[in-house]
């Protein structure tokens, strides 16, 4: 895609991550915090269950960004996440991209992000990117 | 560490990152923006070389709230990171984070979080956490 981005154009992505990946990421990012890699000790939470580390689910925002909307070349200037409610693996979760403002002369867009829990239709990551693309915006 | 952490608390962690790991946080996310990976897209860009993915970067976040500080159990609610500067492979970085608001009926806390170049003395993140943690906060 190499036409310009507008106001208002948006773009979605479905996605899902395995255990294997929550032990990838903890082991790259050092977070091996037990409610993500420990059953037992997740049984005693209110997750009951291992949950996805944010920052791994919230890295969909990274991936569109990006490679896909607005794609290469992609430089990341900002972005805001509000976890609001667990994440777990192997299960599908819809990533929802719209464009909200357009700076042209700086080549910056503000694009609303969030994660979508496809089963109970409800938001689990709320937040706002602001990225720059020198061919796109 | 089991004690009380209130406003005005802080912690430092120095960290760096490595091809490999933006390799495998590419392989992870699914991020192949080449402006990580591609020598040759990069030196074509502003920042000249590869750069750390900014998702990988601020999982120090993740790691220190989720491991260190305040710690196993650290529940992630909110986090904001302006990407500043770019940062690369094999270069010393310092996260620190200063505690700016409790709420201890909630056992929640703001924390601010950034990332300094060791080398230029300047912030490449920054950030704030907002966190919940039932022993600690």
């Amino acid at each position: 895609m190499s036409h310009k981005i507008k106001v208002g154009d948006n773009y979605e992505y479905e996605f899902s991550f395995t255990q294997e990946d929550v032990e990838a990421f903890a082991r790259l990012s050092g977070d091996n915090n037990p409610v993500h890699l420990d059953p037992e000790f997740a049984s005693k939470t209110i997750f009951k269950q291992p949950i996805i580390h944010g920052f791994l689910s919230a890295s969909v925002f990274s991936k569109v960004l990006g490679t896909d909307f607005p794609g290469h070349g992609c430089i990341y200037l900002k972005q805001s996440m509000d976890f609001l409610r667990p994440m777990y693996v192997n299960l599908k979760y819809k990533a929802k991209f719209t464009v909200e403002e357009i700076n042209e002369a700086r080549h910056q867009a503000i694009i609303k992000t969030i994660v979508l829990d496809l089963e109970k239709c409800k938001t689990t990551i709320s937040g706002s990117a602001t990225v720059m693309h020198k061919e796109r915006l």
